[in-house]
């Protein structure tokens, strides 16, 4: 895949799915949506109910920044499978102005959030390869 | 959500996304077909074309067994968001009668495998444990 299409596929997705290591050395996923800004991929957790386990996605980055978004397609018609991985470190945002950012790729993307506080923190996934297939 | 939801939900799905950890500590995800046999999810590597990374997930099972498999539904609508997120242990199949055993449950969900060879290893993933959100 070229690329440029994989680039395009990624900022065309409405949902990934986000990888993280539990502090036991499990792996964790968890859809998310998410929007690119430069090289780096932003999710919020939203105010949507979540128990406390949905929040396990942040204290895995805390322990282990290792972090990946998976981004793909699946269609009956197993020639047109792809999928983009992006491999990165993730890190919770702390800084006022990157949150404020971050949630204006959001909004802008996901009207959603015009109804949908984005209450809680904002995940920033550095992004330092992409990997895609086919 | 109940459990027979989440399970009815995830015999259904036509794809999930599998979480292992590779040898270096990352989370390492790919998509992939797969289905449910009593406690055990089975997915195979099939002959679509694969770059030898693509086989990661193998070297990472090998490694560390500790695997999930991710089961959710994006909806624009986010009050239909869902997701079962599978938890276990993997181990790449040795026997051939298991093996046979898979491939007759992924042969007859999937009748894209009627003109495609499930040429590779075969996946089982015990389950331990399933996580159900909302």
């Amino acid at each position: 895949m070229d690329l440029r299409v994989a680039e395009q596929r990624v900022r065309d997705a409405r949902v990934g799915r986000l990888g993280t290591v539990t502090p036991a050395g499990r792996p964790h996923l968890v859809p998310c949506c998410f929007a690119l800004l430069g090289d780096i991929a932003y999710t919020a957790v939203d105010a949507k109910p979540k128990s406390t386990l949905e929040l396990r996605r942040l204290q895995n980055i805390r322990a282990t920044p290792a972090t990946c978004l998976l981004i793909d397609h699946y269609d009956e018609n197993w020639s047109l499978l792809w999928w983009v991985r992006l491999d990165g470190t993730a890190r919770i945002v702390r800084s006022a102005s990157e949150a404020e950012r971050a949630k204006n790729v959001l909004t802008t993307k996901y009207t959603q959030y015009d109804h949908l506080d984005i209450a809680g923190p904002v995940i920033a996934l550095e992004i330092t390869a992409w990997v895609a297939w086919p």
